[in-house]
């Protein structure tokens, strides 16, 4: 939100920000290394004092998120330090799926080309910026494998310590596309929920320590709303009818709205009605039964799904999901593991975009919403692809495979495409 | 090379491109699927008529090779049908990794953010290009992995059927994300080369499948020239002063020189001297041997390396790449297995990149060039890294991993770090 900042004083240059204030009561405080209310305990989010950001600004700046830099709170020499330069991914306009799903006017976002290949390396890259900003010094994150691998590659990039916390049952892919990097890696005896709250002890005794999800995420949060920007820039800037996102601790579907929001605020698209709808995994949907049960508060649940990188249970953004869901006239709906696996074979048979788990719920979502009349087949719709399927193979291990296993012979290839 | 081709004419728009020209005898013949001479058996090659091509024509491109289109054998309206758009992938300054080999001012092209994750894309787009104007309806190769990634995403892309041809013995990783874009995907009982000549074979029977690497490989290679002109502009439209460039069959690293001659000769950069040096494994270093000793012919040899992606022991356009290498100033080299896995690690740590096994091939190649005095350390460097890391797992499996396994304390976590 556009939010004007008054006379609040900063020492710190994070380009547009201006303050961070409270998501629940409006108290706002300097910039600084915070995440929660002194006075209610709420989130914190940035607030920025805007001015004129113009489409041929951006257009002119970087092939990567840092050409949206008047609109996140990092400096303006942001990309003269060495960084990962995520974003700028394909958005594909998917008609094979269209077809197969019964809608008109279907894109993809394929975030599986940044990086290390998911959407994550977008917000580590703000959350790095504004920890230099801030005076830190090492990289850090409790994860289940995406955040992982983006802190570990962009503190290895950026000359930097980094710090990462892993559940120890994590799958062995993950924990080696983490360690190559070569940062320190720990892994924990015990699940996500249990790393994530070492995290935040961690966070309290280590004041050089910047946990991009946790002591930084004000900042960090605000990297998923480059997803939002490069949308509407690529469609031309305007907005989306519709736009499916998959939540885990729901941050980035907030995110995509905000950027939607900002976008008509500052007059870089026609303000336009849009409908935002969150997709989650039915083993792991507080948000999708708080919003079936008309609830505004996500009762925590333990997960059980291969939609791994989903897994939260506890949704720290939970309520304002819900909110900006409402507020766009949008739903949460969520899908089976069964249904994940098909919409990933699904999409890769269709646009040949392989996604991880994540974006077979998004696609799976779709699907089901469109089939209960929730998604118009008439709007246009966005779908966002945030991770890869290399990194999770045993989704579909036991489905695909070659039709044949014939001898160098050109009589056995006929044969076996014939049967 | 900028080749007049006179009168020829033909019945197919593939843009720029004139006609096929063989490269031993210069004998020319009209498009068609078309790759070896009549005349001399030598392969064929793809013959242009330029006319004038401006930066700015390139510039006001899409983000992807199609902005190179007026340099392609691609009809104008190639963007029109649906297609990977794969390129403009990053350009990073590598200074970390500079300061670690001792020069003075490195670059890293990271194509592993192309769809399916290695510069194949790029050369499997040009030939669904070329092989739709020719009349083709089924894509199809023989491949070690990275090239059945994709054709079979391309094509599921383009709504085609696909026959991918692979040895049996292939890594469970690779033939699972082949299989998922559900093409028609046969493992063979025998090695790649056995593999290769059944595609031969079967190019031979069937009129409708164009074989992207096989019967319409002029118009493939083509694409790894996408590669060139990418850099080149990234840098500002002028050439780099070295190039390291992996070797399978060596068509990419012709390709790389065609497209810094072409850029030179057409005034969209200023012509300037550059070196081109290859990089092979140990293990199958036929090309690197034959430039050691001095030979301009190269004897097959058979196999035995992790860089399975570049394990062609019979390389096609070896004479090629020791031609291109002889007339640039540059060498050819090779690097035990061991200094791969070296360098795919020291890759990662440095510049957080996370390359496959040909990646660490360029890299380590790299390291050793300088060392031995062949690589300027003062000069302007690029190195090609096509593959990624996530395709090859095994390669650094027992290298890397958490530094601890702890309870989740933070006492625990501060004594793992002393550790
Ligand atoms: C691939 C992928 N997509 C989406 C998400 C959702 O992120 P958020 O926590 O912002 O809801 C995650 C979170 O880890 C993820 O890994
Ligand atoms: C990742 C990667 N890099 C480089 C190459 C070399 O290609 P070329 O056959 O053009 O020499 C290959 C070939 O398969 C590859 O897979
Ligand atoms: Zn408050
Ligand atoms: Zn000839």
């Amino acid at each position: 939100m556009t939010t004007t900042v008054g006379t609040t004083t900063t020492t710190f240059d994070l380009g547009p920000a201006g303050a961070l204030a409270c998501r629940e009561c409006g108290h706002q405080i300097p910039l600084a290394a915070e995440f929660a209310c002194a006075e209610c305990f709420g989130p914190l989010e940035v607030a920025y004092n805007f001015g004129t950001v113009r489409r041929e600004d951006i257009e002119a700046g970087p092939r990567s998120i840092w050409r949206y830099r008047r609109l996140l709170p990092v400096p303006s020499d942001v990309d003269d330090h060495p960084n990962t330069q995520p974003g700028c991914t394909r958005l594909v306009r998917a008609d094979r799926l269209a077809a197969a799903l019964g809608v008109k006017r279907l894109w993809v976002k394929d975030d599986t080309g940044n990086p290390t290949h998911s959407f994550k390396d977008r917000v580590v890259a703000v959350a790095l910026a504004a920890a230099r900003t801030l005076g830190f010094t090492v990289l850090a994150c409790p994860s289940t494998g995406n955040l992982a691998n983006a802190v570990a590659a962009a503190a290895a990039r950026a000359g930097w310590q980094s710090v990462v916390l892993i559940p120890s049952s994590l799958e062995k892919a993950k924990v080696l596309t983490t360690a190559v990097y070569d940062g320190a890696l720990i892994a924990v005896d015990g699940n996500y929920d249990d790393v994530n709250r070492l995290a935040t002890e961690l966070a309290a005794e280590h004041e050089d320590w910047a946990f991009v999800n946790v002591n930084v995420r004000p900042y960090y949060a605000e990297g998923s709303k480059t997803l939002g920007f490069e949308v509407a820039e690529q469609l031309g800037w305007r907005l989306p009818d519709q736009v499916v996102v998959p939540i885990a601790s729901g941050s980035q579907l907030t995110k995509v709205d905000k950027a939607f929001r900002e976008l008509g605020e500052l007059g870089l698209v026609e303000p336009a009605p849009y409908r935002v709808f969150g997709a989650q995994a039915t083993g792991c949907s507080p948000v999708s039964a708080a919003f079936k049960a008309g609830h505004d508060v996500v009762t925590p649940v333990r997960p059980d799904t291969i939609a791994r990188s989903l897994a939260i249970g506890a949704p720290a953004d939970g309520p304002y999901v819900l909110d900006a869901v409402q507020r766009t006239g949008g739903a949460v709906e969520d899908v089976t593991d069964d249904e994940v696996v098909e919409a990933i074979r699904l999409l890769a048979r269709t646009e040949g975009i392989f996604a991880e788990t994540a974006g077979g719920v998004t696609v799976a979502t779709a699907k089901k919403l469109i089939a209960n009349g929730q998604l118009d087949p008439d709007a246009e719709t966005v779908l966002l692809i945030t991770g890869d399927g290399l990194k999770t193979l045993d989704a579909v291990a036991d489905r695909v495979g070659p039709r044949a296993t014939v001898p160098p012979q050109t009589a056995a290839v006929r044969e076996a495409l014939r049967g």
